[in-house]
């Protein structure tokens, strides 16, 4: 079982821009400080923005910001916004075929399950998971292992 | 969020044989009636039998049965035995890069949303599952079914 690449990298972008309220972040940068794809960075900050999580300042200089404070963000709203579908098994889908939909009971013990798992992250806010410490601590964190392993980027 | 398809086909073979508890049931059958890949369900029947829910008898005449009665079956332990791995974010994995690693509390409140969703399946056995009525009721869905759209098959 797995969340989809889409809330992954959206909690670890939004856990980023919360730690630099003073200033812009840009996906350049939040993909050079975690090392993953900017393409698939790009489609997560769309969706950020349509879901109303972030906004973002185009041109130069530009880049997002946090929508609402870290502890206005629930984690549960987020993911349920950020998850494409919760199909958990077949009979979840509108492509549905399964011979014993209507007399078996697996579905509605699924969506118990579900909505459990959901409730987890409802108890939670953005400001939850945020690393203690000032503003660059993962850029800090990414240079040191950046010089400890030797390699050079470029921005 | 998806369950593995290993899951999901175990689940409902499972369900599948329960209802059949007076004589073996084969994978051919099973693939039929439910009209999924009867490679998948090689793959998940021996699955289902290297972690003890079904046991199997081979040579003319074979098939499988439950190794327990439905009732002794239980849903959480079903999950957890089919699923390859619980990895819903990168920081699960083995190889987990994320440098927030340490520093971060969203492992902790992923891992606790992942157990409530299995304690709830904890709750339940496959006798919870188990569509009402006799032996072959799915079988003769089925067959109303293909009578219905006009399929005709060859076992």
């Amino acid at each position: 079982m797995r969340l989809t690449m889409m809330t992954d990298y959206a909690m670890r972008l939004l856990m980023y821009v919360a730690q630099h309220p003073d200033r812009l972040c840009t996906i350049a940068e939040v993909a050079r400080v975690y090392d993953i794809s900017e393409a698939h960075l790009m489609k997560v900050t769309h969706q950020l923005g349509l879901n109303g999580w972030i906004e973002t300042v185009r041109g130069k200089g530009g880049g997002m910001r946090l929508a609402h404070p870290p502890d206005r963000i629930n984690l549960g709203a987020v993911v349920r916004s950020m998850e494409s579908d919760f199909q958990l098994t077949e009979c979840f889908g509108s492509s549905n075929q399964c011979l014993l939909t209507g007399s078996c009971r697996l579905n509605g013990i699924v969506q118990d399950a579900l909505q459990s798992f959901l409730r987890s992250f409802d108890a939670h806010t953005l400001a939850d998971i945020v690393p203690p410490g000032s503003g660059g601590e993962v850029g800090r964190m990414r240079e040191r292992t950046l010089t400890r392993v030797g390699k050079v980027r470029v921005a």
